[in-house]
């Protein structure tokens, strides 16, 4: 399971892999991977399955309040990835060696099922052995995961992501209305498998909803 | 990000990818693209999916009131794909780079919910976060796509799809009611990620439906 | 477009192609093509995603009341699959090149709105663009395939199929209730057309009905 | 039809056929196969999609009351699954060849279908053709599959399922509501085709009870 694989090309198979999973489609979504170098992050607004390593950001990981470029993409014509406060967040708050912004429209339906008109709220999930892929949580738990309000702008969501995650420290997820969610790990590996939970406890929560059935055992 | 693909062959492999996504089933569907030797297209009734690149048509581009073929298909059963003049209307009336037409089950889908018995109408979607992935078009704002009615043959459509184009000049998009939808951009990229976007669009606006659920936010 | 792959390598790509749809999962479904040296079929209960070219039977082309082998797999273990009366009926009744048979969940589900007690019934669709991927069909035109009753075993479908192929000349497809579909055509090309085709006509039915919603324009 | 395949390389390759199916994301899920060597097993808690053969542990076959070490991946980092003695129910009780744990969402909602608060209960399903691919299993015969309650750890269910397994002996699947299913056959073809077959069922008692139709020709 040793895994060599130099962290932009990492980044660009995952992308890949989560272009599959429908979680970066429309250049939506993506993955940020800290590494002893630093941070590694996307462009923004381009094509997430599509991008090759010399595209990947390098960022100095020990300045945490602001963007320092170690490393650009030869293109001019890129910027930074607006998510790029976001992460790190996940960078400062947690010590996160990854974090995962996904787009899965189960995320969405999720959200909506506990936050109709899109406020802050909470997801609630319970009874479901899947849980036990999260940092903590046991499948006879409560999880309970912050849900956060939607802004015009990526950027905009920095404070209120903070305060989410301050309120729950043991929860290492973030839903924004409307829109996805943020998850991290102390490594890639972790903060995948996180996301992959959370995306079938998602699917699982609306498959129920619309079953008519409960989906947390009573 | 730098794309040296030639454009025969950038179109088979997208048509390859959007037949994993569902959007060219059934020989259907499909993708155009323009370049400084003039303008691509697929044969007529062709599997999109296994074509190969000498299969590809190259039209004359400035010649957008009728096919001008500059290089055909050795294949002398082939003909010319019946969405010629629609794509023409996106490089004609709005100067785009690329054209595509899906048959997703999502678009399908959507427009039953916004036009039940296949008349002209306007889908709406407002508070996802994927629309920004549309040009000029905010999270928070109102989303207005054009759904004109279908005809017995592809290239009857084409008045009433220029017509709606007029109607929403800020939209990159007509929906075809109990057919699919055209999708265009600039270039390939941006064809292709709005084309992304209004698919994941149309999907939320279904799944919420089906939960009983408004999808926009009040 | 020229296909120069031998028939036994085809119907493996198309195997693994159509598992990936989900037509063929659990050792069911499959494709018989018929080639100027014959007929070619799989075995019978094999996983057919992962068949090899030498796994594959030839039957004689020109005694469609039984089956005639002329080229057996070395693999003493296989039987000929239970289809064979099947497909024939295709090749004897309409000439047909290419027979592929289906156990897509759509198909099931599509089968259950029409005759929900599994008794033989009509399954009728219209309005939809896809169905002009069908032989003789408009997209207004009211598409009308016959279900007939599922049986103990797969070879006591032969008589109820023909009569239902004698029922209904125009239509290249027999649904077997709480089973699947047969679906066929002059060549491979076409049969998988149609059964694209096909797949997405009954699929769009289903989601249309948990929509509450016509799918059919009126 | 042969498969020359060393078992672990096997084991991994069904693995990324398995994440593929949403059977194992998340780590969760995987297989057990038996060869002449021993029982080769995966370790716990790994993505099992990018599972390497030098990670899969090869235990004693005689010795099925409890772990016994032939050969362990060099990663000391590495502990056997958790489902070790779960599977050894399926070679202890079954003489099985190999056995499948599947995460399957269709799993687990068809489970809440007969089993609403997660306690034992049974599944039925009966008058579908896909229930062929089930050993001693006709299409109108009435499938009936145990469910057994889910534990804390996932050791803890080894009693209940050996129960359960002995209560319906011409069943070769255990569902774990909240959970998942496992599945076994006498070689890893049948072990996979059964879960397939299960899989689809799964499903199909879903859907069509999304359709208020009932799934079972009565």
């Amino acid at each position: 399971m040793t895994d060599a694989t130099p962290i932009p090309d990492l980044i660009c198979e995952l992308c890949r892999l989560f272009y599959g999973l429908g979680w970066v489609s429309g250049t939506g979504g993506g993955i940020s991977i800290r590494g002893p170098e630093g941070i590694f992050i996307a462009p923004s607004g381009v094509q997430k399955e599509r991008m090759q390593p010399e595209d990947i950001y390098l960022l100095d990981g020990d300045a945490l309040d602001r963007a320092v470029v170690r490393r650009a993409p030869t293109n001019p014509a890129l910027k930074i990835s607006e998510c790029r406060p976001l992460f790190f967040n996940a960078y400062r708050q947690r010590g996160a060696g990854a974090v995962i912004h996904s787009h899965s429209i189960w995320a969405l339906l999720a959200a909506r099922l506990f936050s109709p008109d899109g406020r802050p709220g909470e997801l609630r999930c319970q009874g479901i052995e899947m849980q036990k892929g999260l940092r903590g949580v046991g499948c006879f738990d409560t999880l309970r995961v912050p849900i956060i309000a939607n802004t015009a702008r990526e950027a905009e969501l920095t404070d209120s992501m903070a305060a989410a995650m301050d309120a729950y420290p043991d929860v290492d997820a973030v839903i924004v209305a409307g829109h996805g969610v943020y998850v991290w790990g102390r490594d890639w590996v972790q903060a995948k498998t996180q996301a992959e939970c959370y995306d079938y406890l998602f699917r699982a929560l609306v498959e129920a909803h619309r079953m008519g059935l409960p989906i947390v055992a009573t």
